[in-house]
C-alpha cells in the first residue's frame, strides 16, 4: 500500500546493511518513522513493545529476526537461542510459533555456511506468501463490493473494527484488502472506521492506512454502528480475526459481537476476512476460547497527540476508578454471513468450511 | 447525594444575588466547581455547552433561565425571546422543551409584576417535582435490583451507559437512582460503568458518582458489555433516555441500542428508568426522532487529565481524519424489558403506557 505516494511494506530487508526495515507503529498515527533492526536483540524488542504487531507481520519479524541472529555465527546452538528469545516476545501468537518453526525447518538441515543465505530467502518466502494470501482475500471480498455496488447508486458503505488492515500484514490487511482492491478498481467505496477502545487501534491505524491511501472514510465511535446500520448508511460489515473455531465461531477484538447483533437485526451482510491458517480446527466453540484481559490502566488512560504537538495519554476517569479490560470477545457462527479466505467466500459453517480446507480436517 | 460527605443538588437558586447555582460539569471528575448562573446568556450557554446535562437538569436549568431571563423585562416579547434562545440550545431534548412550556404557562397570565415572583416559584417547584420523581423511579427499581438479589449469591450486576445519574438530574439520577436505593438499603450492588464514548459521560460522570457514593463498580469500554453479557455477568441493564415514544421505543444515548440487541441475545432484562415527562405522547415510531449530530471533534480528540495535572485533550487519529458524531440512537420497543417510571414499571407497550398515565394520553 502507499505512504506518501511510495508503494510500501510494512517490513522490508535490507541485506547490504545487514538490516530490516520496519515502521515504528507505536508513533502512528502521529510520527511516520522507519526502524532498522540489526540484530536478534532488536527484532525481539521489536515484537515484544509492539513496534510491529498483527499475527502475520509478527511472524514475517521473527522469520527476520532468526536471519539478523546467525549472521556471525550460524551454529544448531545459535539456531536454538534465537528461536528462544524471539518465541518469548509474545508466547501466544500462534503466527510467531508457526513461522520460527519454519525457519528451523529449513535452517536446520542444511551446512552452517548455507544457513544465512536460506535464512533471508526462506523470510522474505514467508512475507510475499502472506502478501499472496492477503491479495487473494481482496480479489474475493471486492466481489462482495461489486456486487453491492451494482445494485445500489452512490458509495458502497463498508463498517470495519479494529485494524485488520496493511499494517498487520505485510501488505493488503485482511478486512481491508477487500476495500484497497475495490478502491483500485475504481469502484465507489466508503469506510466507516470504528474507533475501537481501548487501544484505539481504528482511529489510529486504519484510519492513518486509508488516509495514506486515499480512500474516503469517516472515524465513528464503537457506539455508532447501530445507528448507522437502522439507518441503512451500512452495506456490509468486514471486520478480521484472531482465532476463528471449525465450526465458524470468531473471535476478534472486543465489541465486533456487538456490531454482528446490529447486522443481523438489520439485515446487513457480516463478513470476516481471515487467512485460512487463523482457523482452529482442534476447537468448535468460541465459548472454550481463553479471553486475555489486559492492563485497567488502558481503559483508564488514553494515548494521543496533545495541543503542543507531543505523544502523551490523558486519564478518562477518577484517580480512583477501577476498571475492567477484556481484549476479545466472540462472535457466535449464526450471526455471520460468510469468511472471506484465500480460497473464496464460504458459510461460517463446520461441513462448508471443511469441504473448503479438507486438507487441515485431515491433518487434526 | 453526597459530594465530599455533603448532601447536595445539581442546581440551587441563589436568588439574593440574582443568581443560580451549578456544577460544572465540563470538568468532572478532574475538578469539582461550581459556577453562578445570572443572565439567560448564561443559562443558555450553560446548556448548549454542557456545564448541565441530562434531560431533568437540562429542564431545570431552562426553567431557571427563564427566571433569570425576566429581572428587568418580563414583557410577553421578553418572554417568548427567552423561550426562544433556551430552546435552541439543545432540540432534541424533550424536557427542555416541557419545562419551558410549563414556564410559559405559568408566566403568561400573570400581570407582568408578578411573573419573576412566580418564575422563581414555579422552577423551584420544577426541581422539586423531579426529585421526587427520581426518587420514586429508586424506590420501583430497587425491588427488581432486590428480586434478582434474592436468588442469586454474590452482588448483584448492574450495567449502565451514558450518565443517567444524580447528576443529569437534581438529585439521584434515573438509571442510578434505582442502584443508589439498593446500595442505601445495604443490597450487594456492583455497576458496570460504560464508558460512553465520544463525551465518556460513564468515565467522567456516573464513575465519579460511584465512587463518591461508594457503590462498588468498574469502568469498561462500551465494546465490553456485549461478552459481560455472553459470560453472565450482567444481571440486568439500566439505563436512561432522552425521549420515549408513546410506544416504548427508546431515544438515549448512541451506543445504548447495541447493549439492548446483546441483552436481548443473552436473555438479560433491560430496563429504561424515566420520569414520564420524558414519554412524547405526540410520537410513535422512535424512527421519527430527529437525531443530533454532534461535532466531529468530539470523537477526535478527547478531554482528560494529563501527567501534568493539567485538564488537556489528546488527538487520537491522523490531523486530516474525518470523523461523523451522531450523539443518540434508538432502542425499539421490543428490545425493552420496561420502563421504571415513577409511577411504577411498566411494559414497554403503548397500550401498558397509556393505562399507566391516561391523562398525558387525553391531553394529546
Amino acid at each position: 500500500m502507499k505512504v506518501k505516494g511510495i508503494p510500501t511494506r510494512t517490513i522490508w530487508p535490507l541485506r547490504a546493511d545487514g538490516a530490516v526495515g520496519i515502521i515504528d507503529q507505536t508513533r502512528l498515527p502521529h510520527r511516520y518513522e522507519t526502524v532498522e533492526l540489526r540484530t536478534l536483540e532488536d527484532a525481539a524488542r521489536a515484537i515484544a513493545d509492539m513496534l510491529v504487531r498483527g499475527a502475520p507481520l509478527i511472524g514475517a519479524t521473527a522469520a527476520y529476526g532468526m536471519a539478523l541472529a546467525i549472521r556471525d555465527d550460524a551454529s544448531k546452538a545459535r539456531l536454538s537461542e534465537a528461536y528462544k528469545v524471539l518465541h518469548a516476545t509474545r508466547p501466544t501468537a500462534i503466527n510467531l510459533r508457526w513461522a520460527l518453526d519454519e525457519m528451523m525447518g529449513v535452517l536446520k538441515p542444511l551446512p552452517e555456511g548455507d544457513r544465512e543465505d536460506a535464512a533471508w530467502a526462506r523470510a522474505a518466502a514467508i512475507c510475499d506468501e502472506d502478501v499472496e494470501i492477503c491479495r487473494m482475500i481482496g480479489v474475493h471480498g471486492m466481489d462482495l463490493i461489486r456486487e453491492i455496488a451494482e445494485r445500489k447508486d452512490g458509495p458502497v458503505n463498508v463498517l470495519t473494527h479494529c485494524n485488520a488492515g496493511w499494517l498487520a500484514t505485510v501488505d493488503w490487511g485482511t478486512a481491508t484488502s477487500p476495500v484497497y482492491h475495490a478502491h483500485d478498481e475504481g469502484l465507489d467505496v466508503h469506510v466507516w472506521v470504528d474507533e475501537t477502545r481501548p487501544r484505539s487501534q481504528g482511529a489510529a491505524l486504519t484510519s492513518w492506512e486509508l488516509l495514506n491511501h486515499g480512500v474516503p472514510h469517516h472515524l465513528v465511535t464503537d457506539n455508532s454502528g447501530g445507528l448507522l446500520m437502522m439507518r441503512g448508511m451500512v452495506d456490509l460489515v468486514i471486520v478480521g480475526t484472531d482465532r476463528t473455531t471449525a465450526s465458524g465461531d470468531v473471535c476478534n477484538k472486543i465489541g465486533t459481537y456487538l456490531k454482528a447483533l446490529a447486522a443481523k437485526d438489520n439485515d446487513v451482510p457480516f463478513y470476516v476476512a481471515l487467512p485460512s491458517p487463523t482457523i482452529d480446527f482442534r476447537l468448535d466453540d468460541g465459548i472454550d476460547i481463553p479471553i486475555e484481559e489486559r492492563s485497567p490502566d488502558e481503559v483508564r488512560w488514553v494515548p494521543g497527540l496533545t495541543r503542543d504537538g507531543d505523544i502523551s495519554e490523558v486519564l478518562i476517569c477518577p484517580e480512583g476508578t477501577p476498571a475492567a479490560n477484556h481484549a476479545f470477545d466472540v462472535t457466535p457462527a449464526r450471526l455471520v454471513t460468510g469468511l472471506i479466505t484465500e480460497k473464496g467466500v464460504v458459510e461460517a459453517d463446520k461441513s462448508a468450511i471443511a469441504r473448503l480446507f479438507p486438507e487441515r480436517v485431515a491433518a487434526e
